[in-house]
């Protein structure tokens, strides 16, 4: 996990985004997360570079749910092009309150009610993609002529190591969109109400790396088809889901081999190609300092108790991700506590009082004291 | 799930605790939960005859995370005598502000912080139980002298049709509690501050029915053998766990069946014996009422979207439970609209834009429609 900008310094102690972890966790107490504005823009551009490479028209939307902190949103808006992709009314306050415009926002959700139509067609700019053919009637029904985005599901999906509970498409009918039996329906629905099909939005799962990016070259060229079905389309959001390395096993996802795929698959259409990634953006860019409640030998294992659980970070319990824990502040050199002698497993766990609130058991870790 | 107090009336709408379901999600809106004061407190009596029946003393502790809604807490506090079992500062403070005295509170938590430790120890009378052997010691830094309880695992569980999600106790360590073989250090321990363990609490599972009794008879005798090698016992909280039917196929757990296995175990002690019911005693007292946001097609198949999701209602989604949603209103007379011929498989979507947020899938339900 260690980078520029984030690693153990010369005296032993995690440096993150110029400052001292340890320092940061005594003067404002645990738990306390921290943020990179550098590494979260750093990873924005790097997107974008490889997008405007392709030589297509693009833009990023930012996936909100990653991480909707408003110093945050604020400073994405301040230092970049990004628009925002949101879920709920709420979201597109917060967002607005945190300076992005209608026209910014992109707005993807499911069962959708008809409390949350009455607000969100109320902005005519908004990009509103319909999740389904009731949302898009009830569109209809409430501000016919306006431009609309459909979300689509291509029933294939891909997401990291191939976790089934991060993929939001596959063989198995999903919640998500339109699929493409439904398709025709949908287009004759909204024209209908002349309601404009101007977007079209697809997501397939989250956190793919290199090794998913077959799979997901054929989805994209998958949805490359039902798009082709709808003469008006001008963008195609083709979702968020970039991963980032979990584990010491993965590699880094090559957006140039990532982009060379957009390419490929768009480089004959005039498409403008939104992307949607959140944690890609916000995962390596923020950490969680925790403080260890407690050391203890239960039959016979040793268990870290922490200052935070499942109501902190919901990825390893709810998700089954990967979770490493890593003291701040070691008591000799790096290599020296992290040598193979040194290291002994240890079962994290947090500081809810359920059976499910474990953040990994049996780690490899180098001794850790309470405090 | 109908029974006397909640079920369909003549005509065709739910009457729970004497009031329309659908009139009052019409006049107050939805999502909206429901609760029945008059069940609480008769599933309460239901449990508290059923322990007198046994002959030995006995105190219900209600536990708060089953649903720590104020008023609820209030209703408990002025019916009844029964204390409650929390797990956080706050739940202290919130118990407090509901009527509990600190007597009345039994705390059990897990990973504890010296934070929450100088809070705890300065209300001496708090039923403070210690989660392992670093607590025990963190305790006696503070307060030496008070008494404690102590947590055990009985390294046994059962729960709800044996699922694993909600075994707090097994063959496999877990988090939770002493384990046999760090118990003589527990004791030595408490010694050592001089704190008098007079209360020992073990929990091994929620859900638990009449099938799992046998298994569960099986972890009392197992934890009354780890607590008489401690003399200075006097009461013990065999925890909660206590099941309600969640399908058609459960039957109501049978009470009698369960205080006998107390009496069996426990006759011959004098300990005083604490239970700490949670979802056995809110669980069927409260109703959450949704709308239909949508109604779908997709790839064939039907989608409900209602406007709730894991937000409102974990159990589905985070433990695997069963979860059957029904309409507060029927077209027709109830037999016919569940008769076979007229049931369909809907799965029931949460509108959380995740993946996960599925209440049921493909459930044998009658028709809905949007609203």
């Amino acid at each position: 996990w260690e980078r520029k900008g984030l690693d153990y310094g010369e005296n032993n102690q995690i440096t993150f985004a110029g400052e001292n972890v340890q320092h940061l966790g005594e003067q404002l107490g645990t738990p306390l997360f921290l943020y990179s504005a550098e590494r979260i823009l750093n990873n924005i551009e790097r997107v974008d570079q490889a997008l405007k490479k392709t030589g297509l028209s693009s833009r990023v939307y930012y996936a909100v749910k990653a991480n909707r902190f408003g110093p945050l949103l604020t400073c994405i808006k301040s230092s970049t092009s990004c628009g925002v992709d949101v879920c709920s009314p709420a979201e597109v306050r917060h967002a607005m309150s945190c300076g992005f415009e209608q026209a910014d926002i992109s707005y993807t959700a499911t069962s959708v009610s008809n409390v949350d139509l009455d607000f969100l067609t109320k902005f005519p700019e908004l990009k509103l993609n319909a999740d389904g053919c009731s949302m898009i009637r009830r569109i209809g029904e409430r501000t016919p002529g306006r431009s609309i985005g459909i979300r689509i599901n291509p029933a294939m999906g891909t997401g990291y190591a191939s976790n089934e509970l991060l993929r939001y498409s596959g063989e198995k009918p999903t919640k998500f969109g339109i699929y493409i039996s439904e398709l025709e329906q949908a287009v004759q629905l909204a024209d209908k109400y002349n309601l404009r099909i101007d977007r079209v939005h697809f997501h397939t799962g989250c956190g793919y790396l290199n090794d998913q990016l077959p799979v997901w070259e054929e989805i994209l060229r998958e949805c490359l088809t039902m798009i082709e079905k709808i003469p008006t389309v001008e963008a195609i959001n083709i979702g968020g889901g970039l991963g980032v390395p979990l584990s010491v096993e993965d590699k880094h996802l090559d957006l140039a081999e990532w982009a060379s795929v957009i390419k490929r698959v768009f480089e004959n259409t005039s498409y403008e190609i939104n992307v949607e990634p959140g944690t890609y953006i916000v995962k390596d860019a923020g950490v969680l300092v925790l403080e260890v409640n407690s050391v203890d030998i239960k039959a016979g294992k040793r268990f870290v108790g922490v200052n935070g659980g499942f109501n902190l970070m919901v990825e390893p319990v709810h998700y089954k991700l990967p979770c490493e824990p890593v003291p701040c502040t070691l008591p000799n050199a790096k290599e020296e506590c992290f040598a193979a002698d040194n290291l002994a497993p240890v079962t994290f766990a947090g500081n809810i009082n359920e059976a499910l609130d474990v953040l990994i058991e049996d780690l490899m870790a180098p001794p850790m004291e309470e405090g």
